[in-house]
């Protein structure tokens, strides 16, 4: 998301409006000044509210090519996704679900797919060539030993194949009724997933916790959706020790405690374990200097 | 670049030093805290040394496809870089010289390139689907009517259709003997790339100075080499007021004054046009918060 900010329309705490890319900016490259703009953008609300976005714009794709790979096992499907995306093929979307997401998925929305750790690809491009890209996806993906390659190019083949994915969610939700899904968020260095993810099982079993795993492997971040009650206090006690643990597992293999969804109020010790007290420090220095009066969604991420 | 760097270790005005995205973070993506990395990006040093990087390593692609194609006007050359940006191609490089910037390389490099607004491409991804790019990119531009479209796969052919590109600094600075040349750098929405090339043009007429054009057209960056003999009083007066006219164009068109150079010293009076009161006091809000005694690269940028 953050590469396709252009430009933000900015209301300071003293009630200032700013552009963060100049006043009418809207280039696609600039290195005027500081980069404002990927300063407030996942600021979280603690130095400016957002109130208009200039954002760059893709062309729809000629063509789109879905396909869907269970793999034997997830070393394999990490494989196979660092191949694909060092064979320069232009990836759009490379996603994982792990066997017990496909599972859930499989009853929640009446499918048949292989009980099997599973990646779901998107290649975008021309009618003419996104047909060899699938090809060249699909020799990778068996060259480490996927069970089967399912592809498809017309739009209602491909919404069938991805429909697990898109409704992964509520397909978790769905394992016990009257559950809730808490999420944890890590992203680590891609080499480093294949022990991790083995390292989020693990722990899973450790504390008898139910955990579908869905991740954005093209990016190192995964989400292990663990199924909770959320008015049984002891459930919420383990999945908050389980998402520290994996959190602090992230650091120790040079990744980060979220990928995506943020530190808020939850993060915030983690926060400082990821920066150490400088980096902490300086975060607090610029927060100070534009909302010295703690006005701004006051109390997170620092 | 920006896109590229994943952590910095950065030396604060006080001496104490941070990493930008956590003390071994090294994850492609996350959403830890403020965005330090790419704040301290593009900074000119005036917020912290930078004195380590962690950067993005891209695969060697399998195989790369060259091209050249001379247009018959440079709007031409705009309409087929919009078309096969937006034709979902991914292209890897997309450069511009216009005419008498192909004259000069011409002369320098001894080539027999046509004199005409030229677009320099270049495609990456495996030999299978490189030709069809490349067939895709040659039917786009001719149908904006380029003049020819001479492509190569292999590394000698390649290096010598890029000749021109790589030696145009030097090219443009052979054309008189004793002269350096200048740069602009203005950046601006690829629509509004026509317009402005034509102002850069006709303020040259105007002004009577020399000065070859290259383009990194996909982003809507272009320089002037305007080149003047930097002995003479009147040439910089000239050039600096060329300069000065691009830029205040580029805002006018929603750009920016700066691409790719950065502020520096002479283009601090532009940077607040582009920003107003508001955005240059956001910034030097941050400037006096990580920086309290001026002692970063002083009187630079703000």
């Amino acid at each position: 998301m953050r590469e396709n900010v252009m430009n933000l329309e900015v209301v300071l705490a003293d009630g200032t409006i700013i552009k963060t890319a100049g006043l009418k900016g809207r280039s696609r490259k600039t290195s005027a000044g500081y980069n404002l703009t990927n300063l407030f953008v996942g600021q979280e609300g603690t130095l400016g509210i957002i109130t208009e976005a200039t954002l760059k714009l893709h062309a729809t794709p000629e063509a789109v090519l879905s396909a869907v790979a269970p793999f034997k096992d997830f070393q394999g499907a990490v494989n196979a996704t660092v191949a694909i995306m060092q064979s320069g093929l232009p990836v759009a979307r490379i996603e994982f679900l792990d066997e017990k997401m496909v599972d859930a998925c499989n009853r929640f929305s009446k499918l048949d797919l292989d009980v099997a750790p599973t990646l779901f690809l998107e290649f975008h491009g021309s009618k003419s060539n996104i047909e060899t890209q699938g090809q060249i996806a699909e020799e990778t993906c068996k060259s480490y030993e996927c069970l089967k390659f399912n592809f498809a190019t017309d739009p209602e083949k491909r919404s069938e194949l991805w429909k697990a994915r898109h409704s992964a969610w509520y397909a978790a939700q769905a394992l016990k009724p009257g559950s809730k899904g808490y999420s944890t968020d890590v992203c680590v260095p891609i080499s480093a997933l294949p022990d991790i993810v083995t390292f989020a099982k693990d722990e899973l079993k450790r504390l008898s916790l139910l955990g579908p795993i869905v991740g954005h492997v093209g990016d190192g971040n995964f989400h292990v959706f663990v199924i909770v009650d959320p008015k049984n206090p002891k459930d919420m006690e383990l999945v908050h020790e389980y998402s520290v643990a994996l959190a602090r597992e992230a650091l120790r293999v040079n990744g980060t405690v979220t990928g995506e969804h943020g530190i808020g109020l939850g993060k915030k010790k983690l926060l400082v374990e990821e920066f150490g007290p400088s980096g902490i420090n300086t975060m607090k220095a610029i927060k100070q200097a534009l909302d010295p009066l703690n006005i701004l969604n006051p109390g997170k991420v620092l």
